[in-house]
């Protein structure tokens, strides 16, 4: 869309978010941003496609928001603020409404964060979003994936599996009978408006020896995490902390794999090593488990343990 | 690609480029770096979607430099220095060898211009790649297009037109019939391999009242360039740059429209007021015309003189 590109790059983008250390945003070959003395930069880039990562024909202010958030979770889970998005944009054609919800979505969780979009790329081509978001913390303070060791906390933020099972009731693939409607709908939510873990995260710094934030599923990815530290993990499937939601839609045995394996949380997954527990009191997190020498993923359900293997999650429960 | 996705980048990515001011690069949910202290941060982002900005089944080395040039272009527009990369990659499914060569492509130019990969994406579905690059310029200093005013030269480094009949070459648009093969071979590897202009950017701090890269082609950037400067331009066909390559293969006159807005060349296109035209002796650009009071761009042929406009190159040469 060579002509209008830049009319609706204009109209819809030019004003989301403002802030004073953007000393040129969109409309020049790049912008011009001023960092704050004395802070380490974090950079931060994730995807969406159409028919991947949402189903196709969903709300463009649903695909807008998430776009965004997915990134604004990468920033907090490595414990920085977020301060500025790019936004490089394919889509198969220049549809005014389509990108007029897109932007709200976009924009809404943009100013709510603090976040100045101060540049983009729009091309036609199947639909397709990657947004790269940029952030400061404190030198040196970044909370990585490396830093968990043996014997170390692992805690999860909210309550994850509501957005798979959200994902699942968009899908029709959970029919959500028997179950009062606005559950329905906050399950649903979870899904198409996550919320960025943004101000925990930064609390996290200096608390959490390790942090990862759950996009792929809780069990993955904290065995990612666990693995980076050089160890394994162990998590006690009875302290999943379920929502009344998700257990009402989907029964206790799907609620616990949702919230194992589903993905789509956004929330986060840190761990603590003992002398630190007493910070997290009256904090939006509950301990799951802890981590282990041995390497991989285990689930302990009272006394049994199993082994946690991607391939393998329908081996749970047994 | 969930499982793969890990081993890939790991194995392709990880070791692209090498620069003491990442903190943590590849691997993380985020990269950390640290920026150097007194400069702007140089924020760009552009996106290639196959059969729109490449054609299909295309070189992967050249789809991976391409990536990457496009956006150093940018870069150098700036009048900034590159540091840091992030890669968006969707790809259809992990074929080893495109991968190889891709990351071949991309990672050669990025140690040639001295540009850590420092995070990414890998996904699943239409091919499409969107890099982001980060750069620095010294504090206010960076080349805006804004600054244009009438009266100033207009330039344009080394010999536009080439990389667009480059592209006809390999769609088969243009026979090259009767060229020499090395110099069909030339053209098309503008296309291919364009080298972006990063030296010379960095050099035109100071000197440079505004400054462009030309993507989309000449006449529509410097269009674009007037336009933020609230001026217009007039360029003398007669003093285009066209190199023998693009005359053999095209003839004089469609020479002339490859260099006028044939698009795809990454050599920059900047003004300078007439008391620093002394500064740029000897260097590889050429003066072309000037800033005018008269918005819109006019193409001057000895006494004719043409309006361009977007839609109408084929009102050119009348």
């Amino acid at each position: 869309m060579p002509l209008s590109e830049f009319a609706l790059i204009d109209r819809y983008f030019r004003a989301v978010g403002v802030r004073a250390d953007v000393r040129n945003g969109v409309g020049d070959d790049g912008a011009v941003l001023v960092p704050p003395p004395g802070e380490d930069l974090v950079a931060v880039v994730d995807t969406l496609v159409e028919g991947v990562h949402f189903p196709p024909a969903s709300d463009p202010a649903s695909i807008g928001h998430r776009a965004l958030a997915v990134n604004l979770s990468d920033v907090a889970a490595m414990g920085a603020t977020p301060a500025w998005a790019l936004l490089a944009l394919t889509l198969p054609r220049a549809n005014e409404s389509w990108l007029a919800a897109f932007a709200r979505g976009f924009g809404d969780l943009a100013r709510a964060h603090d976040v100045q979009l101060v540049g983009g790329d729009t091309t036609s081509g199947p639909l397709s979003i990657t947004v790269q978001v940029l952030g400061f913390v404190p030198r040196g303070e970044a909370l990585l994936r490396t830093g968990g060791r043996a014997g170390d906390s692992v805690f999860v933020t909210g309550t994850p599996g509501d957005a798979a099972c959200g994902l699942s009731l968009l899908q029709g693939r959970e029919s959500g009978r028997g179950s009062p409607p606005a559950m329905l709908e906050a399950l649903r939510r979870r899904f198409l408006f996550p919320q960025p873990r943004s101000g925990i995260g930064v609390q996290l710094r200096g608390i959490a020896s390790a942090c990862i934030d759950v996009s792929d599923g809780l069990a993955g990815d904290l065995a990612k995490l666990a693995q980076a530290g050089g160890c394994g993990a162990e998590i006690d499937v009875a302290l999943l902390p379920l929502s009344d939601a998700l257990r009402a839609c989907a029964g206790e045995d799907a609620a616990e794999q949702y919230a194992l394996t589903g993905g789509e949380d956004y929330e986060l997954c840190f761990t603590v090593p003992p002398a630190r527990l007493g910070a997290l009191r009256g904090w939006p997190c509950t301990a799951i488990g802890h981590l282990v020498e041995a390497p991989g993923v285990r689930l302990r359900r009272g006394h049994n343990v199993i082994e946690f293997s991607h391939s393998g999650f329908d081996h749970f429960g047994g």
